[in-house]
């Protein structure tokens, strides 16, 4: 089972992209079930039906969320209503959306759980604890598991890696659009990596024209944060191989692509 | 003129780790000038004069420091004794080192810039603007010109990257003890990464027992943080070759090798 | 029933504050039962038996906690060995010591709640959820109910009265270490102040040495804090007027004094 | 010289409670000049041109500012257009608008200086350095001298009281919206408040509706604040009067007065 995880599609060239590429990186990498990221995917911050469903045609089978779930009003209202997405699961009790879910792919479930990291970042419940919960849940299903753990720490994600390793098939960090190079099997058979990075606008500061933020750095003056619309997209992604038998990781590999919309 | 830059070197495992692996990649790599990430030589947070030495020893020509650099007071009290050490440019006037120098090294001059970030960080002077004027006073005497950029969040440390770009040889980010795969040239010629990454044990967080990190993390107490002092130590770097005449950089090459202690 | 709450003891100025006011404040205002917060008897930060005891035996019936009440580790290991010492109930499951209590006083059971805020401070649970909890499990007992609700911002603060406001007898605040002019009774029955304020040191910066304090600001370098342990101390605290037929507030009245020590 | 300060004014009710409550103020308190803190006028964020002077008609003389100066467009480019706006002095060089001005009022010479906190704020320049270089240049025409000090937590508060004590007569805090009880005039002759308190809706959130604020922190879900604008208005102030020969402080009174709008 090789499941491909997408980093925070940014914006219409983050779609884009996806769009351009992702037929040849599922057939180069033969994909079986593809994540990918989506609390960017409306300009830049949040997400809407339009936007998810797009995703959804160009061959993604489930979107993770993160800390910019909810920024766009459409979102919180329509993510009941799609089985294919899942949020944070440390919200708390009530909010909409789900945590974690189950997906079938070719024979195999595939349970994948979302979680927010709290260092620098909203106060929600303690992650390692809902993802705990989550993933004893989930093991009475399937043993092959992905999480997707949006936090800006390394502390956080790396603590959130070893404290899972061993329980699910990978650990998967996104948050920083920061592709790292740290991806690795850890001791226990858990995949990890500390963050599989962005797809959006290769020129950019995270998606964002690099102009107005550093005038706002220098300025510290309110800016209105834009998606950069010029110039090529880069693909951040990894696959990672899971022997569907034991839920182990077999191998995870970064995809770094650069390509001109 | 080739110039390694060595992540954040954490305790006694990562200046071990230095020892053993610094002749051999000097030699791989044909590098004529060192640089260190200083920060976390002596227990894990800050350094003193036993530990800097010990690493100028083994063939680093300068260290750079962090916001831990004055987690030991010996470090404050040594650190204007030895020019070889630069701190942080953006400290208040008045605070004891250098935020910048020049080393002299075949016959050409590098300037080695400091600073640290703002975002989730201590509340210092502007980095842009002092990293600006110390990049200026430079400029007189060289323009073969390392920044590192200790900084935790990734929009910053871009940010700061494409600020420079084509002032400076290269922005090199330090903090996050991950190392970033996002090492490039910018388009006016400066080379970047976000994070070399650190020099420590490997099976750790961030160069600490990941036991003591992930129970402080679910149980919020107050915990020692100590280095973990066993297994293999990584080493992480970058080569970065600059051109002499002109201060470009030539490339960027990231160093990520494992090490049996 | 007349219940007097103490604004954050400080160290030994504070403690001595509380020997020799407390008699004649529980006179003066028919006292019927003390509460003190007590996060930073020992040496400002912290606490522990024997600083517990002396203000027990001074007269203080109970001691609420906040987000310093760990800093020393003599205290972790004696908090279960006390029922009088109430820590914020959202820490996480498992954490020693207990969130909330019942006290017998003249015929009468009180309910004390401690809580700790999140903005601003540490990633614990939702205090609003965790305290909602705690009041439904006491109001078995008592509606004499009284929440110290340790926190930083004035925007926590309130919305957690107006949340239980008609549900507990009071909510009053802590932490900041100054006393708010905002004691009122809320439209529902309960009474509030966002901050009780300090007893300790009344030259200090939140019990603090101001030269040591003004310098960290200005210098950003470590420095080592201690309790200011000269000059005149402040009592801060209110007393509050309880039906102890409905729960509900009569009244709520600052108490700002200062004493030679 | 008796000078008026009046707490953050937010929304609609802040302003109409200005217009009604003034007049009186003024004649009861022999109010010489008169400040407000601004930064919440219009609609409860930022100011603009028509909200600054509804209260400038309202006779307020001049208007101090805070972290939220810049949230209304029109407030920045209307800013250099009068002189009677000061904002945080401690924005980078080449910020719009000014960070301290004097004024004339019967004969004396009067100098406002505004800055903004760092703890749990904005990464501004140091308040310190900053507002000690104001002060410096307004000494050379008066020893008049008021600073509003905006900023979030007591112990930058304080110290900066403590700091600028005996240099200027008086530091007034603002912006936590809760007027403090710890008024007083300093050993060495400056007046001294950490915070004047709000002038807006009485049964709110620091002038939010209190439903929004306590959903918000409940769910973690974005909301959009709105000032309530129903009920009392309450108005927070303080008044200082200083002798204009020493420029020293020689009382500081509360006020906390409650208006039916
Ligand atoms: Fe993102
Ligand atoms: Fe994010
Ligand atoms: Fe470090
Ligand atoms: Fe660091
Ligand atoms: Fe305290
Ligand atoms: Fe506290
Ligand atoms: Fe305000
Ligand atoms: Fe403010």
């Amino acid at each position: 089972m090789r499941i491909l995880m997408i980093g925070d599609v940014v914006g219409r060239p983050g779609r884009h992209c996806v769009r351009d590429l992702l037929p040849r990186v599922k057939e180069n990498y033969c994909v079986d079930f593809t994540v990918a990221n989506g609390e960017n995917l409306a300009s830049g911050t949040g997400f809407n039906e339009k936007t998810a469903n797009e995703l959804f045609g160009y061959g993604v089978d489930a979107l993770t969320m993160g800390n910019h779930v909810w920024d766009k009003k459409e979102g919180v209202a329509y993510i009941n209503r799609d089985s294919r997405i899942v949020r944070p699961v440390n919200y708390p009790p009530g909010t909409p959306g789900q945590g974690y879910a189950v997906f079938a792919c070719k024979g195999v479930k595939i349970g994948i759980v979302n979680a927010n990291g709290r260092v620098f970042m909203p106060a929600l419940d303690c992650p390692f604890r809902r993802v705990e919960e989550a993933v004893k849940e989930l093991q009475a299903e399937t043993n092959c598991l992905l999480v997707d753990f949006h936090a800006e720490a390394t502390s956080e994600k790396i603590a959130m890696g070893r404290f899972l390793d061993g329980s699910v098939s990978a650990v998967v960090g996104t948050h920083t659009h920061v592709q790292t190079a740290d991806e690795r099997l850890l001791s226990n058979g858990t995949a990890y990596i500390s963050d599989v990075g962005m797809t959006g606008p290769y020129e950019s500061v995270l998606g964002i024209d690099p102009e107005i933020v550093i005038k706002k750095f220098r300025t510290q003056l309110p800016a209105r944060f834009e998606v950069l619309d010029k110039g090529a997209a880069q693909f951040n992604a990894v696959v990672i191989e899971i022997d569907p038998q034991t839920g182990y990781a077999v191998s995870i590999e970064r995809i770094f692509d650069i390509h001109q919309l």
